[in-house]
């Protein structure tokens, strides 16, 4: 029996799992036990801070339901969800459009939605025109492309945080027309807070830090032979743009209002966003023609 | 605004922390992040592997209540109880008695008994007899030392998990007499698996790990003017002993059987176990004379 050490406890963990069947796993949890040891020899941890580690993530897990997801909103404050995202598109074009984060708030089965229809129904705002093309990085624009698009109201509230908003409000799919356009009405997003009543909200006070997202559109861009893109538009101008508490927020993808050209469907709008979403070629082996969207996974939320 | 790349998207997170009030949480929560994001660059961790990551916590969090710890469990299987248990000692001299893990079924609030009672009331077993002495390292026995046990029963469950067994099952305290000495009489420990039946005994499975520990008995010795002791005595002969689950087992801390006396209090046993704990000098800052056990804190499992 040998003695256990702090670098020998390393060894005994990864020398437990070197049977493990799976390549792929055996690597990751090799790479996570390394660091969560390095981690906990170079800072000395205490039995105090182990035990306030475990009660942060039990409460993380009772927090946890069907409309909440305090794990993702922990790996999006610690930026760990953009690390992946950016690592993910290591290999895209530098010509496709940015990707941002997906976010806790994404829900399967928007309705499909005529162009130039409104996802925000009765919602009280300033009304806005969004509009663009899809193609792809050589230029071809890219006809029947679906994008899924979801977005806070005014009060900074998601359809399912609100129960005053109906289900599904201000989230809708659209198919561009024969010339990759796509265009719908909305109301102006704004900033607000990510859920800062639980165990990461606390966590971010103690940091220092705010838990203000900039204002902002999702979209889930998806073409045939194309990567799917998960991004969101920010608003130029916003105050929290420089300091997303979930490091969501790339130069790239803000964009301003301009002046619009007054009516859509019937329905007037003084002010407009336009954006042109460029797709990568499909990796050979992605399953990307699918229209699933790996980052979702089964989820609702 | 800047442009997030692998490794700036690091720094941006650490820059947001930097007016974090608490030096101690800024240090720790730093070397979090960076190991975090080590791990994400060094395995290119992917929106699937994350994804599968955020289920794992969620459902640990999920199966987590008063009686039940799984994320003390992950803890434990990834050998960082062990570690922060071996960095929390690095002081203590080579003297004392080497620590072994709490565990998740501690409980405070065992009744005190007196000396020669046995904690297993009506349990089958083999009945033992468990004694020796509590000294400091400088040979001095420490009268009125107390002594917290608790054991699993020879079914593999501690009273927690069973619901056959009454309250406060197989658990006391005892406090030494004048020359430092303690005795009491309990049934044979057997190796047992921790809970497998959640996301931790997936993990196990997946990593082709077994889930047993070898046969222990719990201790935290406690005397005024000294560290308090969490350890635990392992038996000799256990064939989980090099493989502890949760790498608790230590040389130092195996002991074996040998022909008992024959009676204690008027009760027959066969075999006993005689161990001498020795409890290192409390540090100047620690509160160790409270009789409060840190890695405890105000959790009752």
């Amino acid at each position: 029996m040998q003695h256990l050490t702090e670098s020998s406890v390393t060894e005994r963990v990864l020398e437990r799992i070197s049977d493990c069947p799976d390549p792929r796993l055996k690597q990751v949890m090799t790479a996570l036990i390394e660091h969560l040891h390095e981690f906990a020899r170079e800072v000395a941890l205490t039995p105090e801070e182990w035990k306030a580690g475990i009660d942060f993530l039990t409460a993380a897990g009772h927090v946890t339901d069907e409309k909440r997801q305090e794990f993702i909103l922990l790996s999006d404050t610690l930026g760990l969800s953009a690390l992946v995202d950016i690592v993910q598109n290591r290999s895209r074009s530098g010509e496709a459009t940015e990707s941002s984060l997906l976010g806790p708030f994404y829900r399967r089965g928007a309705p499909e939605l005529p162009l130039g229809a409104s996802i925000a129904g009765d919602t009280p705002g300033e009304p806005i025109l969004v509009h663009g093309r899809v193609r792809s990085a050589d230029g071809k624009p890219l006809a029947g492309a679906l994008l899924d698009v979801w977005q806070a109201a005014p009060n900074g509230l998601y359809d399912l945080q609100d129960e005053n908003q109906p289900e599904m409000n201000l989230r809708g799919r659209f198919r561009t027309d024969q010339s990759g356009r796509f265009r719908f009405r909305s109301v102006k997003p704004s900033s607000y807070p990510i859920p800062f009543d639980g165990p990461v909200g606390a966590m971010l006070r103690a940091l220092g830090r705010h838990p203000y997202r900039p204002a902002h559109i999702h979209f889930i861009v998806a073409a045939p032979g194309y990567e799917n893109l998960i991004t969101a538009l920010y608003i130029a101008g916003d105050p929290y743009l420089d300091s997303d508490a979930v490091f969501g927020s790339r130069e790239s993808l803000v964009v301003g209002y301009r002046p619009g050209d007054g009516k859509e469907s019937g329905a007037p709008y003084r002010e407009a966003i336009e954006y042109d979403f460029v797709l990568a070629p499909a990796a050979e082996t992605a399953a990307a023609v699918s229209g699933d969207h790996p980052q979702t996974g089964g989820r609702s939320v």
